[in-house]
């Protein structure tokens, strides 16, 4: 490649967004040319950054960039949004009017209707007229062809249950009905907050359900599952934490439509065997969220249960790397045509 | 009461029998009167449990004792077997015999079919004929009289899943179809071993599905469901590991007979409200291992999801705790007619 | 005893609250009765502490009382103070003026010199009259006649070192000079508080050094260690945060006297050999805050240098039982003449 | 460079030989050509090793190679020994003699006196001939010159001692006399043992002093503290472990020479402005080992106490990384004039 991407990423002090500095000023075809922080702004990155000082221009300062400022800035080749929900919007139209890129870590583009969108963030959506033309991606599932100008990243739950379940739903292999989800995720989901319920001394020694029933990531799950289905598809979601800072493990119960797992593989394999980031391990090796962590990797496996007649699914990945930036690095490197894996090994 | 009763531990230094010394020591009904452990035989217990230190007789000495000594000490009241399977067998054996009490901790007694044990087990039964007499015991759902000679505690993840479901199941409020448990232990699970599978640095921030389809607890748990039910039960039972010491986190899936949580409550309600150690939280708030973590307790509460008919159950209990030895000694409190939770709170 | 002591607690919600109302909950001779916190004001106390449900009083409400209303309660013989530094000396004197007694966790009666609080704390102190009235108290070490009205119970890092010195500076086993300290505190040591700093995600796998040079418990610490000495004492104390939820790890190394540790373990079984709460490990076996987790004991050793000519002392406790409510509640018992292990062990 | 340097790993199964296979299957300038494990020969690299997988030439093998044969092995450029002390000796010498290059993670060429050797590690020295070519090294203060043949890296302690205290004692700034230094390590440092005194259960909430007064590690640390100074130092060290996997956290306090910070900043600066590895932090910002976690970055700073007249200076690394393999792979890139961060950022 002739020149480095130019890249900015707006909202970076959360712990996606450090993850993204982090993987791209590392990257070797890529330049942080902008990095904004509300909280930040007008301090040095690398000040802030501890663990990524050596990595980082050490010039390089936060910025306080509203989307108008960002829109204006027309040499950088992508932005990056690490933003909550809501506020991705208004960036994302600035930027897109403006003729830019951008690569959307929030949920703000993911679903497809506005009404479940209002359903599940209890909110009007703000750029509703761009809903269709973002793309949801998970670069496994949803081939990129490179002039994609809004990218909506995958959740990073639905991320872990759509690497196993997409390609068995797509090619009939099993039928969508009555699938139960557990989800553990770490507890740098949650974001980095100042709060008690994510403080050190009540999420260690902890393991806890939460968000039962409706849980944000469902409306994302349950309408891409259908996608992949050509129907409806409804499932429990039942998420949870674990004392641990990055991970999830997803365990998935689904009623087999044949015995055994042979037919399970077939597809994945045919789906996954070049695939440098998912891995599919054999039957009756479970994944370990410690293999996968600080690595875009998803590792999954299948059992069969002749008893229940059931397939047991289970699926890993590190949420802040292939469940956020990662997988949102990923996808900038097939947009522009760099390799796929390139700054992710 | 005119006299403590007279207590014996066989197997006292792995985590169940460190948990019953600490616990017995405390009793203020009781008086450990016998410890044995093979590989500590001949030092003073005291100096091999420095958080009991003060609480024991300091005087108190591992013994090497086998069975047939065990059953000679005719002035213990009642012995506590924390032993593996197979081992247990033996002793309650010589126990018996000698007329003496067994409360088990280990499966030998659990089972009510020689089949599935040699299937779940791999090995032949080593006392086939006292099977029956052997009674399995969640206090609050198997009552007991008193006279018991042999009483079998239940396995910590299948606590964790009759507190919520056998209610349930024996009102008929619930199907016992499509069953799906998921479950989540601390690593004191696992036992006390120089395993590198056990290792800090192998479990620390590490979530992991193993003994998926056929872990021996699923036995006991089928068995005792079905006898719940009144015809058989199949389930899916999905143990993992999470990077924590202690509790259990259950989660369960199921068809709900009925709209809304509200039979449901009123099952557990009750069986549970006068009972000092099952806690029905009100659906909508989960419970947490970490509110459990040392208590006898068992925190419990349900959802119905009406997207899925199905109801949600969340149970958590301490492994150690309720989970074996905390559940021992609130059997022992019952059969000598101590108060139920004498030492437990 | 002819009736139980009826004690309050005011500022019930951190963590060395919570302990408080754990430890009196289950105190044979004390009965919770008035609790106070002003967040959770109006709220059942066993709603609010689900690991402590079935200890307690289910009709027992927070309530929110100011120093004049507590002071007004006259049946309350005892009041524990768990609030911060400046807000305990208000509701001290109020309680006291009213004939009321307090047993202080705050700092604010820990000095003798308003000066040092002053220069530590960055503000003038509520109540310099009563500062004399206040009773410092380690009780192994600082005796309690019975009649005391303002008790200032010592705190964590203190506790942890003074355990070890304070004997040996008495006995004139050692000098004084050159002491350095080095602490290690798990968390909760900071307090229940939404701070970023103190989330799970930036404290997991964390080691970090905080408060070097002048940690406000430094005034405490060489106040008390000078008195003992007979001459002014100045340490080096280096305090640190570990990745854990409780325990303090405290290493002193200093320059030995004596040749060996005859000498020092001499003094420490003379003082400590009648103590339930002091552990004296022999030499070369360490201390380990597992050990003492959720216990009001202190474990030491120490070790003499042939090399170095150092003596290296090692010392645990749970930070907020030995270092904080347990110790607190061991001082109530010695009060009110209860036994000394009452509700401790 | 023209072509990759081809690099052997002898005893690839351990923690720090899996960073090493894990560092040199990332880096570009070097091809991993032979990886041997006694325990692990004859399986896949790939399959043993996860987290690896697609980093790793799927079809390499773990060998079990004796040191004749890796002696005869004449195309690898260079050996790293990721092995036990004593055993590391043995290959070294049959891969020198055949003409080859070692960089020896163990202890067998860290000291320069058989007579310490033997005190601190209770045996003889396998190689006493190759004792004085063992070229000792940390890279920021021991400078390569690219002939050397038998590389022995520094320990992991050893290394966060040194960073800051060498060149403070080389250009006498501090005075070699009355050191103390108190370190805190993961339980990685422990290595990869099936062993109960590094389980989960046993570590997890743990800190605990062990290998006070006679640590293998304080023969190295004294010898080239020693060196440094230009006169015997002496030193107290006492190391921990703490509740986390990875990360060291060293304390040193000692007297100071000179009032303030400024000359020791002054020295530091001087030395490692221009390195990529060492931090150095200002003075009142203390290291966090989190922050150095997978990196192979030294963070230092030094605070001045004006009440003590002491230093107090504060190191961290990754003890694997800086401590072990990071470091061993710096010293290939520097010995084969890479650039220095190859495959270390």
């Amino acid at each position: 490649m002739s020149r480095k991407i130019r890249v900015g990423i707006v909202g970076a002090s959360g712990y996606a967004g450090v993850e993204l500095v982090k993987l791209l000023s590392k990257h070797s075809g890529a330049e942080l040319a902008c990095v904004t922080s509300r909280s930040l702004a007008g301090t040095k990155v690398a000040d802030n950054m501890p663990g990524l000082r050596h990595l980082l221009n050490p010039e390089l300062e936060f910025v306080n960039s509203d989307p108008a400022k960002c829109a204006e800035m027309s040499d950088i080749d992508v932005w990056f949004l690490a933003l909550p929900h809501g506020a991705a919007a208004e960036y994302a139209r600035a930027i897109i009017e403006a003729g830019g890129k951008v690569i959307d870590l929030s949920a703000d583009f993911r679903l497809h209707s506005l009404d479940i969108y209002r359903q599940y963030y209890n909110e009007e959506h703000k750029a509703p007229d761009l809903l269709e033309m973002g793309k949801y991606t998970i670069p496994e599932l949803f081939p990129l062809n490179g002039d994609e100008k809004l990218i909506a990243c995958a959740g990073c739950y639905p991320t872990s249950i759509q690497i196993p379940l997409t390609p068995l739903l797509r090619e009939g292999i099993i039928d969508g009905e009555r699938i139960v989800i557990d989800s553990y995720s770490g507890v740098s989901g949650a974001g980095k907050k100042a709060s008690l319920d994510y403080a050190f001394c009540e999420r260690n020694e902890s393991a806890k359900a939460y968000g039962l029933i409706k849980h944000r990531h469902l409306s994302e799950i349950e309408e891409e599952l259908s996608i992949a289905a050509g129907k409806t598809v409804v499932v429990q979601f039942n998420p949870h934490l674990a004392p641990m800072t990055r991970g999830i493990y997803t365990t998935i119960t689904l009623p087999a439509k044949f015995e055994g797992v042979e037919k399970v593989y077939d597809v994945w394999n045919g789906y996954y065997a070049q695939k440098p980031f998912v891995n599919v391990l054999e039957s009756g090796i479970y994944p370990d969220t410690l293999h996968v962590c600080g690595t875009n990797r998803c590792d999954i496996s299948a059992a069969y249960d002749p008893r229940t007649k059931n397939l047991v699914i289970c699926s890993v990945i590190d949420n802040l790397v292939k469940g956020a930036s990662g997988q949102a690095v990923q996808i900038m490197n097939l947009i522009f045509g760099l390799g796929e894996t390139s700054g992710l090994l």
